[in-house]
């Protein structure tokens, strides 16, 4: 399923672009006026491969869920069972990422690919509440868990070659089954008690930064674990010796379960020409594995904002992506994302709505 | 009207800070995590007195039309008339601002506070279609115009104090209306060619920056066109000497009634203890004689984005602001602002609809 994926992402419609860079330069506002809405609009016309690209509506988030071994090392002050009580919150509505997806009419689904303990609820319950793709505030729970949490990438490789392949895999699947359900946008969320280290690990990985650019506080780590996390972050890669042009390699040396699912989620909304907006630090360390094992991925990216994560900005350096939003969030479940949606739905808007010059009878310069 | 309204606005609920700052740090995410929204949902708790403060709704657009004697110097490529066809726009629901309502569920209503030829509809038709606060997609025309245009600012004022005072005042009424109709948040908006040139004297008087940084390119002036409308700014400080302590006397001198209805809409917002969400380098050069009729209405206004004009970011800084979204927009019309409205909202929602470590059961780090 990953090669047939793969196998399917093409580049932009330049047909398509031309047309939408077209018609912006007709619509009663001055040329450029719209800054950063404009480029955008013309490049989700060259993936949808239409002008106007549709709407990006309904929007859905989906939230993957994973532990890490390297926990143990003292990454993070949190203990590892705020992940799965998280999904309990998610699942009652209560996380932030809910309120912002009430907000914004997204549906909201998560996807345990690797939680280590006992999700806090009714284990018989295998999908949730209900909430699919358009109903709104229903979030849904998939269980995908491919195993309970990676191991330490400080000891050995996070995860075996099959273990990754089998969450990106998971990731493709959940792309098509939202974009299938009429999804006309993916947002990127995430939960993972110490998810931040091999986000750090990808990213320096991938685009060959240093660990200390690549890695960040996360959650708000003191001096001595943000020492220590460095030191995780630069020991697993001198261990590994990670082959950038091996995304799936990298992935399970370095990895997590929810950064190789994402990476598959956005896999599958490129290869069905549907954008994918990411959210933080771990979206874009996903976005990195995306691009390597297909370049023409990226143009169904749109970096929702810009993590207040150091690695993040490495990384959309290296995607050549800009953000949208910046305004220092570093919480990740895909709120970033969320905060983004309208400024998209915006930026196509115009071209469905906005008159020409011609139409309303408004003079030019 | 002007003088009871400016000894209305008082400063922010320190009690109320205290409790939105005290209810964060117990919400279901790291400390912080939200960035720059944390401190925006304090402040508008402090506006408001409550916590959580209530949500921005319904959002009510107001758009403010001039037109401005200096256009007679060359400032803008731009037809004067296009002022007048742009509300035609506006009414007839095909411009940008009103697709961005539409999206954001805000109503819009166009003033006509100084507008020089006559407006392209039915001159019978006082109010426009209907659509009030809370009613999507009927934009209204409320006619208050001052008079046809200021006078070129090069030659003479561009406005007597009477003038500016009546446009100030008119802005204020029609912010009383709206809240009195419920509205919940008011944007500032827009229209005007050649309404940079008078925002960039505004700017200079108040901030004392040279008015080679308070004056940028507009709707895309050439090299030629840029140095002269230096000139013109340069020339109307020497010839007016605005005193920055006199925002009334600013106004008139260099402003437009545009400006002076914006600069009067947030001091009724901010009478009212309703924020005001700014769009451009008009509404912020209108903030500045907004903070100097009375500094505590800083604390009602919440920049939405920065625009590409210099001068905007001079205003910003001077006004202690930071703006949510900074994608190179320049158009105008109140768009900026609606495409950081649902920040703004998404802030506040995040105080009324997250659960707490102890109600969500989730552990603390």
């Amino acid at each position: 399923m990953l090669e047939s994926t793969v196998a399917a992402i093409g580049p932009l419609d330049e047909t398509a672009m031309a047309a939408a860079r077209d018609l912006q330069s007709r619509l009663t506002k001055p040329a450029g006026s719209l800054g950063a809405l404009e480029p955008l609009s013309v490049r989700l016309a060259g993936l949808a491969g239409s002008c106007p690209p549709p709407l990006p509506e309904p929007a859905a988030v989906a939230i993957f869920a994973g532990d890490h071994g390297v926990h143990a090392q003292g990454v993070t002050p949190w203990p590892q069972e705020v992940t799965a009580q998280m999904i309990g919150n998610f699942l009652a509505g209560g996380a932030v990422v809910n309120a912002f997806a009430r907000q914004a009419g997204a549906s909201v689904t998560v996807v345990d690919v690797g939680v280590a303990t006992p999700l806090p609820f009714d284990p018989t319950d295998q999908t949730g509440s209900g909430g699919g793709v358009g109903e709104v505030g229903g979030p849904r729970l998939l269980r995908a868990n491919v195993r309970a949490g990676t191991r330490d990438l400080t000891v050995t490789a996070a995860l075996t070659r099959d273990e990754a392949r089998a969450a990106v895999e998971t990731g493709i699947r959940v792309a098509g089954e939202l974009v299938d359900a009429g999804a006309g946008i993916l947002l990127t969320g995430d939960m993972g008690i110490g998810n931040t280290t091999p986000a750090a690990a990808l990213i320096a990985a991938f685009t060959g930064v240093d660990p200390t650019e690549a890695t960040g506080r996360g959650t708000g780590v003191d001096d001595e674990t943000y020492a220590r996390k460095v030191g995780v972050v630069r020991a697993a890669l001198d261990r590994h010796a990670p082959d950038p042009a091996d995304p799936l390699g990298v992935l399970a040396a370095v990895g997590g379960l929810e950064h190789a699912a994402l990476a598959g989620l956005i896999l599958g909304a490129a290869a069905r020409r549907v954008p994918v907006l990411l959210d933080g630090v771990i979206a874009v360390s996903a976005a990195l594995a995306a691009a390597a094992f297909a370049p023409d991925a990226v143009g169904a990216m749109v970096a929702g904002h810009r993590s207040a994560e150091p690695g993040a900005t490495a990384a959309l350096r290296h995607l050549g992506l800009d953000p949208l939003i910046d305004l220092g969030l570093r919480l990740g479940e895909g709120t970033g994302a969320l905060l983004a949606l309208p400024v998209v739905t915006g930026a196509v808007r115009v071209l469905h709505e906005v008159a020409t010059f011609d139409s309303a009878g408004v003079a030019e310069k």
